[in-house]
């Protein structure tokens, strides 16, 4: 693989044929995340928006809420990129210094801004809560900055100048704020401010092949793209999704290129354009306008959780049954006492009758059980940790399957409901032409 | 706050107290981290496992995978800390080069490791897979590393001495294979190889209060703890969870600490010791040997899920309904038409009959309930999004709690979740002491 490296590095080098491309760079600020407390779930937000409009993330750093490693990150940073975005350390609590740190660096004073003032008082207001010093306190801002208002949050978003023509931007490590922030004030500033390229990105859900395996068959296909369309293999609990990004070409590049990979891995692929195999298995019932139910047990309403996670749910989803414990399959879902005794709770009968047992529960056009041993507990030598059962009902027959994984709970209970939502979409489309 | 952030500065600066503290630098490496495509969750629980173990980590950063790139953070971070570790490009897909960077910067070529080639067969012997020649070649290892093996995967683990007393250590980005190896592999010989000290940490789970006036509540406690004690606020989703972080100092000073804490903030004090809501809940049911069952609409199901991603929940956890439909929620709950017609789903009658419902179906000892309006659809002027109701139905009788939050159908999910199994723990406690 190294010898290839050479060759692959260009293809895969964001930079390699986009020189021109504006280059952005994120400072996330907090100790929190040093210890590790917070997964920084702001780094992939913010770089998902920069390169959905164009830009190009060229690194991305957590220092702590420490005055002399900001300051160093910063002027590291400004000299690799041309805009410079920093979230964190603008709180109201004691810990927050990135506001003194940004007076330093450009070597003004603070003053109270009146418009974010006004913000402070009214989200205050409206909550009915005083305004306390602390939180009046959020309004101070360097003189430098220009303040670009926060509609959700107490700490504005700072813009920064740098006088060369290159910026600085620094808001609030809060998710929401942040995302609001950079959608509403900060990218459309930035478009603004740097001429940007036009990106395009295509996500292929692929399921039941290992990467390397689903690497070797798709390898003509990846040698043969054009150089401007990227591939990122992001594997994730039995499933990969396939990133495409292309720079520059046009749409029909990219539709070729999907098509391409269809015609060499078809029977592995759930869908494209999204980013979930609980998101394709949405669109497919809805489409038909298709009920389902979901009937529980070792992925203890994961699968439920992860469809009405999204949006809309109420018009496929009708609910579902955890039947965690043996009692529960049988008295809510009408597993027979014969079969747990006979069979065991993680058997091919007993996710079939749960998955029946909820169809007719709810009524729902389509079903999905699971019955398994998640583990680490719970194993045995017939049925080891691992052990899975899964099962499909609905008008055309019932239909079970049993996979076997690893030893990792959390992993087992994600790989099932990948497993389950993946094999619900081929069913449909094989019954629903 | 910001003519505060010199004291506090110093209060929170992890490097000005602990100078001769092993300072350890992160470099995950992907362009799939870059464009946002993953979220980058082995930084954090690196630097957990890091901090746990007494070092500290005094940046992470993350590049992609282009060789240059990588070259210079890994000069960077060698010069700003004892060791240096990397994630990430050593897959056997093309866009991984790790490995041919790290040989360039040592000055060495490439070999195959015999015991990696052992172990890579192994775990495809095991499967039932062939071992193809991509495979293969995860077992070439630059010449003047330490392998040390990677039971779990097929990309070893690379150990490097700089030979002026640094290390810098590369393993693959597949977070249970780094959990793994950092656990059994990176973080042992790094405790060897530099002297490390201690570190306590302490979670205190405070729900019901927000953010800034829980900084304001507990002010005089935070200003008057010893220089060693930190404390980081991380709130999430309706609860703060406080962090402190002792270097040095004894058990007995942090007992000190937290029992301080108690006096000033009990009342919204969940549980210590724990890393959420549904872990003290999960304890505080387990403690009495009672039993809980789950009703929920508007949280689809992520309580369950909540409870039930930690080993152990059948010692509690009977199970639940996910009644996302009316005809759910009137079927298997038994909530009344009537009640629905006159009160409607998202009302005090319902969620009480919810919880009493499921708890009748399951026979546990407690039940929850939540029934509201999630969003961004489904609001009225009467009960707009983020109107949630609550219930806690046990032997002493059914309560139920009207909760109003924001338009954010994800914030409002998990909120209710923390919101209902907060409640479930002061209820439990009061009725059970």
């Amino acid at each position: 693989m190294y010898k290839k490296s050479g060759i692959f590095a260009l293809l895969i080098n964001p930079t390699a044929n986009h020189k021109k491309q504006m280059k952005v760079s994120i400072i996330n600020i907090g100790d929190e995340l040093l210890i590790g407390q917070v997964v920084n779930g702001n780094a992939a937000e913010m770089s998902r928006m920069l390169t959905a409009a164009g830009m190009e993330v060229c690194e991305t750093t957590v220092v702590g809420d420490n005055a002399a490693d900001i300051h160093k990150a910063l002027e590291r940073c400004l000299a690799i990129s041309g805009a410079v975005l920093l979230t964190g350390g603008l709180g109201p609590t004691r810990d927050d210094i990135t506001k003194s740190v940004l007076c330093d660096h450009f070597g003004c004073g603070m003053r109270e801004d009146a418009e974010a003032l006004a913000n402070v008082s009214r989200l205050f207001a409206a909550k009915g809560y005083p305004l306390t010093e602390v939180n009046r306190q959020q309004a101070w801002v360097p003189e430098c900055c220009t303040v670009l208002n926060n509609d959700l949050g107490t700490a504005p978003c700072m813009w920064f100048d740098t006088g060369d023509g290159k910026v600085v931007a620094a808001m609030p490590g809060v998710p929401f704020e942040m995302r609001y922030l950079m959608a509403h004030r900060v990218v459309p500033r930035l478009a603004e401010h740097f001429a940007v390229g036009s990106i395009v990105c295509k996500n292929v859900i692929v399921q039941g092949i290992g990467e390397s395996f689903l690497s070797d068959m798709i390898k003509p296909w990846e040698l043969s793209l054009p150089a401007d369309i990227k591939v990122a293999y992001l594997p994730e609990a039995g499933m990969v999704k396939l990133r495409l990004t292309m720079r520059g070409g046009g749409a029909a590049m990219m539709d070729k290129a999907v098509a391409g990979l269809y015609e060499l891995a078809a029977d592995y692929i759930v869908g494209a354009d999204a980013e979930s195999v609980a998101e394709v298995a949405a669109r497919v019932m809805k489409e038909r306008g298709l009920s389902l139910s979901t009937a529980e047990s070792c992925t203890g309403g994961r699968i439920a959780s992860l469809l009405t996670a999204m949006a809309g749910a109420s018009d496929y989803f009708k609910g579902g049954v955890v039947a965690y414990s043996n009692e529960v399959k049988e008295s809510v879902l009408g597993v027979r006492r014969e079969t747990l005794e006979q069979h065991g709770a993680v058997s091919e009968e007993t996710v079939r009758q749960m998955a029946e047992g909820v169809r007719r529960l709810t009524g729902s056009d389509y079903a999905v059980a699971t019955t398994g041993v998640a583990g680490p507990g719970g194993g045995t030598a017939e049925k080891p940790v691992g052990t899975v059962w899964i099962g499909i009902a609905s008008a055309h027959g019932t239909e079970a399957k049993l996979v076997r994984y690893g030893d990792r709970r959390e992993q087992n209970i994600a790989r099932t409901c990948n497993e389950v939502l993946a094999t619900l979409v081929r069913t449909v489309r094989k019954q629903q032409r």
